[in-house]
């Protein structure tokens, strides 16, 4: 990475910083509000795993848990563990398991995409080599199955080792349609449920595991889960479309670029003139294109209606995530909940 | 990968085939005999298991577990299992699963190394390249990790999953070391303690967490595992050294190739000339070296007593496997524990 590369990194990691502070509020409606002292404890639990581990295994780690992730997926958990009156401590411990989960996959990602840059700065893959990014992800892996199995209860430890195994093959199909230009949108559908949304039904469902009693909201959480798990990977590919690379701490269009088509492009498609589209299939097979391509494919994006399209199928996720939890008995912890699929809509990066 | 090379690649795997079919059971004694319908079994559940999964999964597992792995691991496993009179089916899943998270580990560190043949065939990322093969290890572990969690016993998943965070910190351990000439016998004894002998010690112990009546049997199984798979490392270093390629199915002095200072250079180097070092860590730094190379370090070797005292701690290992073990009831199937590490010593792929 060169020097000037570098400075542009940092002077964006910065404006994430910021970003951080001010956007994920509104991001996490709130949920993190309502969780923001048992969010804390993850963290402690996260960073005392770390300290116990190697030298090299500690400086990775410490550096890719402080990249400024949202936190999203624990904030769910533990704020279901809420809204279900849980009052023990394995909420935290899952809350990390399936954070560092996460985490794991975005090292493991970054290196199947050679990324150099995630959230704004030099991924692990870039910094330390992919021997080692490849070797780090796995650790991670193994490592949030031993928090969560510091535990006996072994029905929570299933639905989290499901996911991690779903994701996976998410990650094994989405390879296969890699640089594609004709993907259905049920394929889309497909990657997105096992990539992203699996994880997240998880999430919202573990802590239904904790206590026999809780074992009717299991399925109603795993819906919630699932459809805020789509509305959040529809408006991530929004947000690669339509945020500027500042915000974005990442460049713009970086989805096609890596040969993702993201769902805009798929229900645009079909009505793109055939110039258009071709300009799609050089950015998806990893072409040079002009300085002028992003803004030309936006406007034309915009043009067909389809971001619009896929706003709106994000808002159904949204509304039906919502609609999934209302047998939750109510409270204020139940309401963020329903409300975060929504706040979600207004992310700005 | 060149047309000649693929040829010579399926020429020795020929020989390979044939080498495996004479040469297991001298490797492992009596214990693969021993355990033959029930290792069938092993086999059976990992077919099923690929079998559910996605065509690409499939196809590359079916390939990676047909590589003519020595099943070492889940025959041990299954015993010990044998040995303590048990009755159940979990030492059959974790058999399995034991040899499918050894599988993943053999996928990334052929994707660590720039390995392009194993067992004489051609590697998963030679094959299908390094994004896929990284995928197919991440779901070669996690499936392992489901098929452990389909019974409710949450002990032997706790040593099954520390064993695997083990082996991971002994790959970053080692990718640490990789090219250094400098490296003390206690780090070389601390990677294999972490990269090989956990799993082993995993396997053997296993067996002995299904039932409580056996929970004094799990430290000197532990013990025993442990053992086995220092003996089992330190050979596999020194065939490196002695073996020929065409039964080995890959390079001799692959391992120096690929950066690994093993047990009889570590040995030997304070006792080699300055130009003999020299050699030595060139092909450490990965430089090309004439075609007498080999031949003439292997002298080296030998002439200082550098594969005898390899070869002397390898037995001292067996010795004290076999002894650990003697506390288990006596049996044809215990005997045949202890004489595996010992039969290992014969070990000539």
């Amino acid at each position: 990475m060169s020097e000037r590369a570098l400075a542009q990194v940092q002077e964006s990691s910065l404006s994430r910083l910021i970003g951080t502070l001010t956007g994920s509020l509104s991001a996490l409606g709130e949920v993190v509000q309502e969780v923001r002292p048992r969010l804390d404890m993850v963290e402690d639990l996260i960073q005392r795993h770390l300290a116990a581990s190697s030298p090299a295994i500690q400086e990775a780690g410490a550096y890719v848990f402080e990249a400024g992730g949202k936190r999203l997926r624990p904030a769910v958990l533990l704020a279901v563990a809420r809204a279900l009156g849980y009052e023990g401590t394995n909420d935290v411990r899952y809350a990390a398991a399936v954070e560092i989960v996460h985490t794991a996959t975005l090292v493991h990602d970054d290196v199947i995409d050679h990324a150099s840059v995630r959230r704004g700065r030099v991924t692990p893959n870039s910094r330390w080599g992919n021997q080692f990014a490849v070797l780090l992800g796995d650790w991670l892996y193994t490592r949030a199955m031993e928090i969560a199995l510091e535990d006996d209860h072994i029905l929570p430890l299933r639905v989290l080792s499901r996911a991690t195994t779903a994701l996976t093959e998410g990650e094994i199909l989405a390879l296969g349609l890699q640089g594609r230009s004709d993907i259905t949108i049920e394929q889309y559908q497909q990657v997105c449920e096992l990539k992203t949304a699996e994880l997240f039904a998880a999430a919202a469902s573990i802590p239904a595991c904790f206590d026999q009693a809780h074992a009717r909201f299991r399925e109603p959480l795993q819906t919630y889960g699932r459809h805020l798990g789509l509305c959040f990977q529809i408006i991530d590919d929004l947000l690669d479309v339509t945020a500027s690379e500042k915000r974005l701490g990442k460049p713009v269009f970086s989805d096609l670029r890596e040969g993702r088509l993201t769902l805009p492009f798929i229900l645009a498609l079909p009505r793109l003139s055939p110039q258009e589209r071709e300009t799609v299939e050089a950015v998806l097979a990893g072409r040079e294109v002009d300085d002028a391509t992003p803004h030309r494919l936006r406007k034309a994006l915009g043009r067909e209606g389809a971001l619009d399209a896929a706003r709106r199928i994000a808002h159904d996720h949204a509304e039906q995530a919502a609609a999934a939890i209302s047998i939750l008995p109510a409270s204020a912890t139940r309401q963020a909940l329903q409300g975060a699929p929504l706040a979600l809509l207004d992310r700005q990066f």
